[in-house]
This record gives C-alpha cells, structure tokens and sequence, in this order.
C-alpha cells in the first residue's frame, strides 16, 4: 500500500469500548489495510483525565483532553464515538461532521433520543454515520436490516436486546428465584450495575427498539414514541405460570408494522416482558446473550444472535462500520444514508393488538369460568384458552387471549379485580410469538 | 424520482427463485425506488420455453429465450442469475460483466468451483458482483463476514447450510427413525429430490463450505478442497448414541482457522456429520432451517438463522444484494470485492484436527478398557472419556477423544476393528462445538 494515503481515526473515549477500539486497530492494522485497501492509521484519542489506569496500553503522545479540537482537524477521516450519553457526544459527532470527518458511534440513548439531527447532518456534509453497535453489541443487525433486507418486506421485529435484564429473567427461570435475589446475582457478577435502572425499568431496550423500528419500516421513531415497561414487576409466580404453559418470559423489544385505525399502515413500538412457547427461536436465548428475531415478507423468519454487549464484542461491530466507511471514503462514495420515506403513524399502546395472559385467583364454584368468560366478552375480547387449576382456596383460573387492542385487555382485568368472585388477580402479561 | 434514470434488470431463469424475483420486483416497486434513489425496471426475462405455466404471472413482452442477447443489451445495467450449475450461467454473467453490467447470482455451485474467474472479471469490468443467496438462502451471512466482521478476525464457522439434510437428521432424532425412513419422508414432504446424491451426500454444502471459507478468512477455497461426507451412513444408533451423551447429529460445514505443519496459519475446510452438544446453539437448529455459527477473536460467538431455501426466501436475498448494487451504481462506486490477500494453504483432511465418539462392541471380560484405551494411546490419541453400556454379549465401550489429528483417529480405529476383544466398531463420528 505504499504510496495510498493512510485513513486517520480518531477515537472518543477509551472506557472498555473505547480501549478495545485502539487494541483492535492496532492489533489487526495489517488485515485493516488489506481489507480497506490503505492503511488505518489512529491519530488521536480523546480521553477525560490523562493519568488513569486503562485496560489497553495506549500511547502518550496519541492522547488528549481536548475532543473538540481532535474532532475538528483536518486531517481527521473518521471519528469513532463511544464516550455515550447525550452530551457532550452529540456535539462533537456534529462537529465532526461539519468539519468533514464520517462517524461510527455506538451512543444508542442519542440516536433514539435524536437520531434525525445526526441523519441531517451527515447528509449535509455528504459523510457516512454508522451505528452497528449501538444496538445488540457485536451482532451484525442493522446491516441486514439496512441491506440485506432492503428488497423485502419487514414485518415483525422481535428482539431480545438487554444482556441484564435476560440474565435475570433466565435466572428466575431456571432457579426459580424471585426478581431480586436475581438482580443481586447479576450484581454480583457484573451482569448489572450498581443502578439498574436503565436496564432492567426497559430504557435501555426501548432506545434500542427505537432504532431497530426506525430501520425497519423506514420511518422516524424515537425513544418517546416506544411503549415502555420493565421486568421489576415480574414474579416467580409468573415465570412458574409461563413454565405451566411451555413458555418462557423475556424482556422483548417489539416493532410491528400494524393496522391503524383507519386502515392505514402505522407502527407499534414497545418494550415490555412477555411469554414466548418454549420452541420460539428467542426462548433458548440464555443468560446475558442477545438476539434480534425478523419477520419479512419474503425471507420469512431469520434470527441474529450473539453478545449483546462487551468490550471487545462492541469494538468488533464498531471496526466492522470503520472498515465500510473507510472503503466509501477511498471510493469517493457514501453509503445509504437513514431513510424515512414511509413517515408512518406510531401507534398507541391502547391500540395495539397483543394477547394476554391472565391467572386469577377465584372462588371454586359453578358458574365462575362463565361469569369470567362473560367478563372478557363484555370487553370484546375472544378467548384462546381458560383453565382452571387447582380446588378450594387454591382455585386459580387462567386465561389465554385472542389478539385483541391492549386497552381492551387492559380493561378487561380491571374488571376482573372489580368482580365478587375473583380473589386475586395474580399474573398479567402479554403473550408474543405466535400467530394469528 | 421523476427525471432519474432507471436501473435497468434483466433476470436469468424463472423457476422458483427467479419467479419471486420478478415478482417483488414489481409489487415492491415503490419501496425498490425509495430505496435505491431511482426506479428500478425490469426490462426482460430469459428463459428455456415461452410456453410454460409459471407460479407468477410475467408480461409476455419481457420473456425472451436469447438469454446471451438479453445480458449484452446496452441499456441492462443489471442482471440476475438464478439459472444455476455452471453452463450456460458462467459464460452468462462473464458476457455481462463484460458488457457492463454488475451481477446478482445464487449460483453456488458455480461460485465453488470458479469463483476466482468471476471475481476477477468483475474486478476487471470495474462492476460488482454478489451473491448473498448462494450460501443458506436468505440468511444474511456473507454480508456480515464480509462488512459486519471486517474489524474482526474470525477464527471458525460452523454452518447447517443443507436443509434437506438438517430435515432427515432431525426426523431421525426425534422418531428415531432410520436413514432411508426418514429420506422417504423428507421426498414426500418435498424437502428432498427424487435423486438425493446432491444433498445427503453433501455435495451442495461443501460448495457452500467453500465459500465461506473464502469470505471468512480472505483466501481462495474451492469446492475441491473441501473434505466431503454425506448423511447416508448415519444410523438410528449413531443418533441413539448421541442422545446417550447429551448430543445431537447434524451434517456440518466447518471452516476453521488452524496452525498447519509447519506453524504456519492454514485452513480446514470440511463437510460431515458430526455429534454436537444440545445445549450448543446449532443444536436447536430443526427441520428444514439453516444456521450459521461464526466464531470470531473479539465479537465472540455469533449465529445467523433463518429459512435455507424456498423461492422467496431466496429471493429476498437476492433483492437485497440488487438494491446495494443499484445504490452504488448511483453513486458511481462499486462494492469491495472479493480479498484473497492472505492465501493460507488449506489442511488435507488427515491433518486436521478434531475429536472422535467411537461404540464398540467388546467382549464382557476385565482388561478389554485397559486394551481400548492403550489402542488410542499407541497412535498418540488422549481420551475424554470413556464408559461401558450394558454387560455380557451386549457389553459396549463408549470412548470420547480429546482432539488429534483426523489421521491419528483413524488409525486408531482401524486398529479397534483389527482387536480380538473388539467384535464390532458400531458407532464411529465427528464430535464439533467444543472447545478444547
């Protein structure tokens, strides 16, 4: 490659992404040229305090606190952000842009938060912007979405996008441990941090489910739009349920391309647990791993699986983004940017059709599964399967729904803990993964 | 996108896959040209007989049975090959390339066993050439080996690439039902041919083992390089014995990256049944479904699902690749190409190394597991472990190995079949999906 001008990249952030980043560039700068056709030379990496102890060795001369200025150079190709939350990453990614470097940026909280100001602006300046590993760590997911499924038609996208929160319901799954003994296993073995909020109360998959919606169905979806429910709620109780019926419970990130109701296409965003039969494709996804699970027109059913997050996972689909750009850029080329062109309404929870799955506790005599029944159709909505388990005090009825609108549902068991003959509503929630 | 020139396709065949081809291609039109940036036209269709019932109805005025006249056309910018083996395709899509067109193929047939000249005359053409559904249908694998994993290194590939096969291994599993059983119901149900020999044993994998290969550690693999065996001595015992450990049986592409004689990097590349864990993630791989499993130095351990086969599924992929190949001729770029930068030698089969399960049935007497276990030791070959079934004429010896060379193995075996003690070797496979 003598003579081909190196691709300069700057890096933000050296956390254990970050650092992976720098290793990897280092480590593999042979294949790099290779496979980019000019050599990948790193120029800078910009760090907050210059004296800490870091996973990777990197050297003195290549760091510095001042991203601005590292961001705006001029010699600078591509700028690598993994430095996360909203600012000041939005700021330099801009002004990395403007000043005519390419982006890759793992930030998922700013894309779903303001993923259009950055389309916009990448566009402008004629870079490229690629966040592979902003969603699902190493595995390649939205590529495929991008590309290889650019000639068909998605449907469905189900994703099991938060290693912490599958930890933990895995867990309780298969210990029959409660919510939080799991939480603190997951603690105590890094799988969630000291504040788990933004995992296991669903922020995290929903900016994810943003993403992952935006690109499928070629439109803007944001993380305001996403319905949002986390796994706190979640008994050992309904995970024991879920077993009852072959299924497991996951924390999912559902986008469907539904029915509106006018008849228009719209779509439906949200992050909530859910039982999926033991046989989906999703339910074998254990401990801390991902999958993305695609329903198209014509591809049919395809699943991604592997490391949702991780250092070196996540810096595998970040160098995988900084290759594809360095090639364009030697092509004097620009991927496909973000496309919105469909602009379809975002549904409501109350409207989007989903199943429920419901146990009560009830009084065992004649006539209870009728007048339960006979509160489910009052609200409209079909039953699939009613059964009664146990007698006397331990009487539990439960009840599996036909797909019908959430607010319908919803209503429904609030009805059923308004009835005389109905305990205890003990479990709710949605069912996934089947077909109507 | 009034004023934008259309991208001009011809397709090549109109059996099941090139029917689905023609047909997204005109339901999907709209999204096709939000997509690319300009319409996308499809301006003629070669086929073998005008007059034939097609599953999708195409304009009269775009069949033509000029195939060579159709691909040299001026104005064909594109051209689709989903005609398969490899004349006339190859001679086909070198006419294009030559004449300016970039290539869609399915072909892997063709790809295996000249990939290299295809390569290089779109490489000379300056025009791209892709084949996404050529390798496990509209599973989307060759784009993230290739783009997705560029940053990475990847160390192994395990594919089920051969749906029929994955079919009757399963019904095996689950019936127990033996080899030819389980064919005759794989041909009733149309997920096997009339003459099988192509898919049990193992022919169309290996082709597909070869091109992985290639993508996956940037070097030329042919089909001839590939160590071949097919299902069709599996029996209901190997099946049996499998269960016995914990394991399933499956027909798999391995591509690995391993240390060759000399301490050099070389490649293994091979195709045969092989017992793996159930709890690996192939293992729940049933049916006709494919998978591939990739294994990479920092993303770790990936997997890609999704339907093998089937008209519309392949032709998803082959949608997909025509959409990038459209948006980089708008942008007057072209894809990267095929690397072969590393060329490692690839290991003869004898040198490869692996582990073996082998049952043998042995005399009931003390002394026969010392004489087992020092035949494994004289040909240098370490055991995992070993276990007796049963007692007195029906006194069975199960040994696990650890990994030695497939030489070393078979040797070993053939020295059990030559043992007084020995008075049969029933059960001889492969066992994958382990790490050592």
């Amino acid at each position: 490659m003598d003579g081909v001008k190196p691709l300069k990249v700057a890096v933000l952030g050296c956390g254990s992404v970050g650092s992976q980043v720098v290793r990897l560039l280092r480590e593999q700068a042979g294949d790099l040229t290779a496979r980019v056709g000019a050599p990948v030379e790193l120029v800078g990496v910009a760090v907050r305090r210059l004296e800490v102890t870091r996973e990777v060795e990197v050297p003195e001369h290549l760091l510095t606190t001042d991203a601005h200025a590292l961001v705006t150079r001029e010699d600078v190709d591509l700028v690598v952000e993994v430095i996360g939350g909203i600012e000041p990453a939005r700021g330099l990614i801009l002004a990395a842009l403007e000043s005519g470097a390419s982006v890759v940026t793992a930030n998922k909280a700013l894309l779903a938060e303001d993923g259009p100001t950055l389309f916009e602006a990448a566009a402008k300046a004629g870079r490229d912007l690629y966040y592979e590993a902003a969603v699902a760590g190493a595995i390649p997911i939205l590529r495929p979405l991008r590309e290889s499924l650019a000639g068909d038609r998605v449907t469905r996208v189900l994703g099991i996008v938060n290693g912490t929160t599958n930890f933990i319901l895995d867990k309780m799954d298969t210990t029959g441990a409660g919510f939080s003994e799991s939480l603190t296993e997951a603690q105590d073995l890094g799988y969630a941090e000291a504040d788990p909020t933004a995992d296991v109360e669903g922020f995290d998959a929903a900016a994810k489910a943003a993403i992952l919606a935006s690109l499928a169905f070629h439109t803007r979806v944001t993380a305001s739009d996403v319905h949002r429910e986390g796994i706190t709620e979640v008994s050992a109780a309904d995970v024991a349920s879920a077993a009852d019926m072959g299924c497991v419970v996951k924390l999912l990130a559902i986008c469907e391309l539904r029915e509106g109701p006018d008849g228009e296409e719209a779509v439906s965003a949200r992050v909530h647990p859910a039982m999926i039969p033991a046989s989906h494709p999703l339910a074998s996804v254990r401990e801390a791993y991902n999958a993305v699970f695609v329903e198209s027109e014509a591809a049919g059913q395809l699943m991604f699986y592997g490391p949702g997050a991780g250092g070196a996972p996540t810096a595998s689909a970040v160098l995988g983004d900084l290759v594809t750009i360095a090639r364009n850029r030697l092509a004097g080329a620009r991927g496909a940017g973000e496309s919105a062109y469909t602009q379809r309404p975002v549904l409501p929870m109350g409207e989007t059709r989903t199943r429920y799955h419901v146990a009560a506790a009830v009084d065992d005599k004649a006539g209870v599964l009728a007048a339960v029944a006979q509160a489910f159709a009052e609200h409209g909505v079909s039953i699939q399967t009613v059964r009664q388990e146990g007698r006397g005090d331990d009487a539990t009825l439960v009840v599996v729904s036909h797909e019908a609108s959430d607010a319908q549902l919803a209503a429904t068991v609030t009805h059923l803990q308004g009835m005389d003959i109905v305990r205890e509503v003990t479990s709710v929630m949605r069912v996934e993964g089947g077909h109507e």
